[in-house]
């Protein structure tokens, strides 16, 4: 079981290609927390995700958008090189085997500043996606596509290649 | 070498997106075909990506966009299992051994209607990212950052996990 925590999310636009990515790569659920930003201007992007977020849990507090699962798990766009490690930090690659049979939540953080460190002590791992060393931050929803993809490799749902 | 090239673009968010992305993957050339939204507007998408879109070539045809290159990799929302098959189909994970050493350009195709089966038939290969088969139709920029970094991956710019 797959759930999505978006925490305080700024952007519409984010809110609705998320939304649609939940489609694209068939989460279980999807929670938001606290949404800053418009849910009805969110639907523009949304595209054929348009249900996943009429049915969203909107939720008051981060606790409550991660109970009832098995592993939670943060992500950051900062890898653990500097000293005040909180969490084990994993890859994207590593993924599959770690969630395998368990419920999990996906948490990723707000546009602007990320998720707190107090929400990063509450959760089990700590995700980076690599990239640029020298700038390897995402736009939030481009993040949420590359963890849900990694995901859906590894559930071997892929066809495999025709050859012409 | 890595060429992205957006095949007339209409929605500038995705434009500034991509520029974002093409500087968190660290692409090598930016192509723009004849786009169909604003570029300023983009920019306020585009973070720190924004010098990608100032030194974006913007051309007004498909075939300047694929001139110089080894191999084009067109991308497709319809994987090829309907019978009329133009090119041999892959899938992301299978981009890093076919590229290794060449100069590769990855095409990307309008966000109403993808590639034409003519720019299709320009290319060597077409590039399909599994997802959910009653919706595998990612928005422009999502499909691009997931091809990037399963590129990036595997050119092993990963520092290993540190464990904490
Ligand atoms: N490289 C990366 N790895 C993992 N998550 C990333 C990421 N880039 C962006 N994200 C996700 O996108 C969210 C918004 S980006 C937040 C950036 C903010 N300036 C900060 O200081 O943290 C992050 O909270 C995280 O959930
Ligand atoms: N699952 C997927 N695999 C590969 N590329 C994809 C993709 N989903 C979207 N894209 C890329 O995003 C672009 C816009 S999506 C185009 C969808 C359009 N409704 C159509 O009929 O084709 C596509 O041209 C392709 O470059
Ligand atoms: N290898 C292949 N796989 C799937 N469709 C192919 C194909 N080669 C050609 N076609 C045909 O070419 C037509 C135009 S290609 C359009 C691709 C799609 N709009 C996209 O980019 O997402 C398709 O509708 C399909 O019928």
């Amino acid at each position: 079981m797959i759930r999505l925590v978006i925490v305080e999310p700024e952007g519409s636009y984010n809110v609705g290609f998320i939304s649609r990515l939940a489609k694209n790569f068939l989460v279980d659920e999807l929670y938001i927390v606290n949404p800053h930003c418009d849910l009805e201007e969110a639907k523009r992007f949304s595209a054929k995700g348009i249900e996943y977020l009429e049915r969203a849990k909107i939720v008051n507090s981060f606790d409550e958008a991660i109970k009832d699962v098995d592993l939670k798990i943060a992500t950051s766009s900062i890898a653990d090189n500097r000293g005040d490690i909180l969490r084990k930090s994993i890859r994207p690659w590593e993924l599959p085997k770690l969630i395998e049979g368990k419920r999990i939540a996906l948490i990723f953080g707000r546009e602007s500043v990320g998720l707190t460190r107090e929400e990063i002590a509450k959760s089990d791992l700590l995700l980076f996606i690599p990239g640029n060393p020298e700038y390897p931050v995402l736009n939030l929803s481009h993040a949420v596509g590359i963890v849900l993809y990694e995901i859906w490799k590894s559930k071997g749902e892929n066809r495999p290649t025709v050859s012409s």
